[in-house]
């Protein structure tokens, strides 16, 4: 979808989300790395707190970051609209994730009026071994 | 499905989700509130943290919660198997979360040799009032 | 959702299917049997073409039927309004269906302005094996 | 994924599923255009039958040819296994899709001994222009 023109660049973007979850900087919020037209891309430095047993990261740690990578993903293209809300996700897990910083790049599907999709791929050990994939529904504000 | 026979009772899963998180004491692990044939209620009580922009229960709280409402499920239908992982979630946000104890209810719609299917439903207004509606499958580990 | 009053009963939405759809009625267009508060059940029979490798009732049919029968639930509940578009499905596959008449379940699990959020069960053993389970979210037209 | 090596090429798929579905023959089965490591390309000709109310490619026909694409992505790379089965598909419908010949390319997201996963983008007007885009997983046949 390389018509979509962003708003926003990554400085933007963590800006904004700074300002919409003020509380989150203790713990590490994801920064967005890169944004293109269609794309960005997220890290969630690794940090205590996000294994599971057997020593992978947690499923819920994994849907956090795809909904934030959409959230980003959103705002990059549609600029401040702090109330844009997820309305479904949908994730598969591929494979358990190694401990390490997470990786998420997230591709809009289709931005129209009412809503927006998001494709999220996530990783720590690289592009070509996926820990796990979304898909990201958000429902924009209406004017 | 009413054939299936709970092999622990609420205490039972609880102690073993304490042995799998030992971390999560902190921030109000959430408990099992009662086993029954095929289903299981959890309930995380209100805490800080919980909330996005809007003043609601953030997706993330709502996405973890019916994750270990679908794990508490299968603990208690198969023993212990902390090795049980979530294979996929898929999860609709149906209203906005109002702050309040959080509440999930999980029902086993196939319990195989391989895989659990759970559908958990959530809400802190009321069960006729739900929150968030999700489908979730688990892998089994095998012997 | 007990709240929820249908505007149409079963024979009102099926003549509204047979309009929206008048080329299906050569192979067995499903019938809705009953209406209730925010559920409808539907009916498809058995018949030639179902199947698939194994001798059971394809994926495509059972996904086919999810729709409709949510397609139905949105018409019971908000009248003639025949351009309500799905906008997403997810449908878990729990067991072989055995080929046999395919009853599917549709419950209301959210009716907003924009959007209605189902829940399906499809059997064809019964409402206790179930064959397949599904959510569909339909968009709804905008006066 | 890259390090994916199909076992059959596109003419090899089309044989196999040609046997996995005799009777399919008369309306038009979709072919395999391509066979790449991790992708396939099929096609389904535009036929009558193919449409819903307001002219466009009914979602059921979307979801089919989704699930066909996965299942033929699969036998591509694990060979002649026709008793794969799906276990769960997600689809969002993301625009109206226009009546013309149907493509879908499907993706290799994850090859376990259990378990694909697989993406699948849809489209008639162009890739760039998607009408559709699901998530398929399949079940292995165990040895």
């Amino acid at each position: 979808m390389s018509d979509l023109k962003p708003k926003l660049d990554a400085a933007g973007v963590n800006a904004l989300m700074r300002r919409a979850f003020p509380e989150s900087g203790q713990d590490g919020l994801p920064q967005v790395m890169s944004v293109a037209p269609g794309r960005v891309r997220v890290m969630r430095p690794y940090g205590p707190g996000m294994l599971r047993p057997g020593e992978v990261i947690s499923g819920p740690v994994l849907m956090a970051l795809a909904d934030t990578a959409a959230y980003a993903l959103v705002l990059a293209h549609v600029g401040d609209q702090l109330m844009a809300v997820t309305s479904s996700l949908t994730v598969n897990f591929l494979r358990g994730c190694k401990p390490a910083d997470l990786y998420a790049e997230a591709e809009m599907l289709r931005l129209g009026r009412r809503n927006a999709v998001c494709e999220v791929r996530l990783w720590t050990e690289g592009p070509e071994r996926l820990a796990a994939q979304a898909t990201v529904t958000y429902a924009l504000p209406q004017p």
